[in-house]
């Protein structure tokens, strides 16, 4: 039976630099060359053309699921990467330990607070009753951040956001559409447990020392739980997911796939690459297909770094990628959009895409890059036609009519 | 008035063999690679890309009908194929003469019964009252297989199967939702009817000298039908077809098509491709354009046959092309569907897609080929959009705004 290794480089597709090359077109990359000369190539949007994906809306399309229909939200899917059990109907969202002075936020991160300390103040604010048959519960992740979940009858996540991305007057929550009941009542509840969070912190004694004192919360990304159909019940096929970002665990576990954890995989540059090359080739073993995500391509672009992209991505060629290829499987590399350094912020342009294995249809493309790759056979491949020539390249695709 | 032959080789598709070539790549077919070199080429994904399509669901996408919105399922597509007079709201099932023992099915296709010997026994079953308002009405058609209608008010066809596709026991028809009404009543008169079927087969005179007597019969592919606008009502054009399969006929003569049975085209090897040319020839005087269906592209492909694909292939353009060429008119040629040999199965890669006339934008591809049409300059057409750059081809093609 076929498998399929699906590698995907955050942030990859870049825009040509004054010379005309993009930190991959530059790169030292002999592996990806050679699958690109033996495979097929094209270009791949994750959403649509010209469309700026998410990370969280692009690895939903990435796994088959369409983000039109299937994106929650943010909070929901950081608080199923947090592994909070969730249930259906809760209200989550993305939250931050922050610091407000004279109702102003001074400091969205708390002074990038540690998660040791953060657990200190957590305990705090774990879970209040914020309204009739509402509890807000709280809980930490790494650092300043954290998740918050509503949990009751008829609430709504069509609310203001109380994390207004900088620094101004701390906001109220507020419904979308004032005749909106559900989101009426939810931002309510939203108020009472940012007062409530407030009123406790501020005479926490963990604050005696600190000079940004932890005595706010505040939250983004409402979004509604709802449990969806496993990758399995859709599609027959069972993925395992190796990442080091909590964001893509939550997208994969979301949708029904194993998640492998890795020791040293941090989801920054240091993040051990033969350790999840390795866990890979385990994984393979047991399940259909495994993706396997490194997320520094994008890091440094946000950054602005060219040479630190470029080198990495030779780091992934040389480390990584032998590992990979011992899987003696199909290969799928791409990625999720493109974060181009010069605009240090994700772009609708395509990424480079290409398929590798003993039933693909080699083309004449040779290269792996930007460039060569707009000749390729595969042409613009969009959304979730990605996953669906995975699934017919493993022979697991079933037939539409008879 | 310009106008177009499409041309499809069912199953057309593969993929490289150990040594690099599919069937069609290692073909001698002049007459179909100076059409390649003249035209423009592209690949050509009948449903979307890595989709599986059906016989029935890709033909529908050919003929301009999106199969999510018009595919009424194989049942009623075999009844009108056979000709049977659906009316609005039949439920209508393949169905097969089956042989069963003891309650288990013990060959699906009862000897593979000769159509006449299925006729005589069919005489017996042709109608029978199983429930309240409701008829069975069922016609044989060619050797075991044959058709079941169900016919009255409140029908669904949201209910299982009695072919299992496999020789287990015969499992009664249940309603898919246990609170469905209409289903359940659908699901208890199909179960009357195959045990009133048993009832009276049991007794047929004929099954005295039969090692496998004909006592059962089994059915799939429920589906309901409701007339469609036809393609002159939609389109403003008059197709015809020339097949020799049932099934194309069938989804032809759904979507309002001209049917021109054509004496030797038998949807096999030795179809007599010169009558089927002549009968195109003909048909193209009276139709705007002429679909011309060859099989056996596919069935060689299904018993992993790659020489002798190869071979029909090259008969084809033998014997088929030039006669199609005296036409005079745009030639589309494609498949419905790859069938890789080494699969024996329908697949999800695309076919192959060459298109020429005068008004055709030559580019560089010079062979019909999977692997030189990749760069062809129509890229990767996905479903119906094949059948409006066909339309706009022969000026037929609606504006669409002002």
């Amino acid at each position: 039976m076929s498998k399929a290794i699906i590698l995907v480089m955050d942030g990859l597709g870049d825009l040509p630099d004054a010379k005309g090359y993009t930190p991959l077109s530059a790169a030292l990359k002999p592996n990806m060359d050679r699958l690109a000369d033996e495979g097929a190539t094209g270009l791949f949007s994750s959403i649509g053309a010209g469309i700026v994906p998410g990370s969280d809306t692009s690895h939903l399309s990435i796994f088959g699921y369409e983000q039109e229909k299937y994106y929650p939200g943010r909070g929901p899917l950081e608080a199923i990467g947090a592994r909070f059990p969730l249930k259906e109907g809760d209200i989550a969202f993305r939250a931050n330990l922050a610091t407000v002075e004279n109702g102003k936020i001074w400091d969205r991160r708390a002074g990038r607070i540690t998660t040791e300390d953060a657990k200190a103040f957590s305990k705090y604010i774990q879970k209040f009753k914020v309204g009739t048959g509402i509890d807000a519960i709280f809980q930490p992740t790494v650092e300043h951040r954290g998740i918050l979940i509503l949990r009751g009858k008829n609430l709504s996540p069509d609310i203001t956001p109380t994390d207004p991305h900088s620094n101004i007057a701390l906001p109220k929550s507020m419904p979308l559409d004032p005749k909106d009941k559900a989101a009426k009542r939810t931002a309510d509840a939203l108020n009472k447990f940012t007062k409530m969070a407030m009123h406790t912190l501020d005479k926490a004694k963990e604050n005696k020392d600190r000079r940004r004192p932890v005595n706010a919360v505040i939250v983004r990304g409402a979004g509604t739980y709802s449990k969806v159909d496993s990758m399995f019940q859709r599609y027959g096929v069972r993925g395992a997911c190796i990442a080091g970002g909590a964001l893509y665990k939550g997208v994969a576990s979301y949708v029904g796939m194993d998640i492998v954890d890795v020791k040293g995989a941090t989801g920054t540059f240091e993040t051990d690459l033969k350790a999840k090359g390795k866990a890979a080739l385990q994984a393979l073993w047991s399940h259909d297909f495994v993706f396997v995500h490194v997320k520094a391509t994008d890091s440094f672009s946000h950054d602005g770094k060219f040479e630190e992209k470029k080198n990495f991505i030779a780091k992934v060629d040389k480390e990584l990628m032998p590992t990979l290829l011992r899987g003696n499987c199909n290969i799928i590399i791409t990625g999720d959009h493109s974060t181009p350094v010069k605009r240090r912020a994700h772009s609708g342009d395509p990424c480079p895409l290409l398929i590798s294995g003993p039933d693909v249809r080699r083309d004449d493309v040779k290269k792996f890059d930007e460039f060569a790759c707009g000749a390729g056979a595969l042409g613009h491949v969009k959304g979730t036609e990605l996953f669906n020539i995975m699934l017919n390249l493993i022979e697991k695709a079933k037939m539409c009519g008879t």
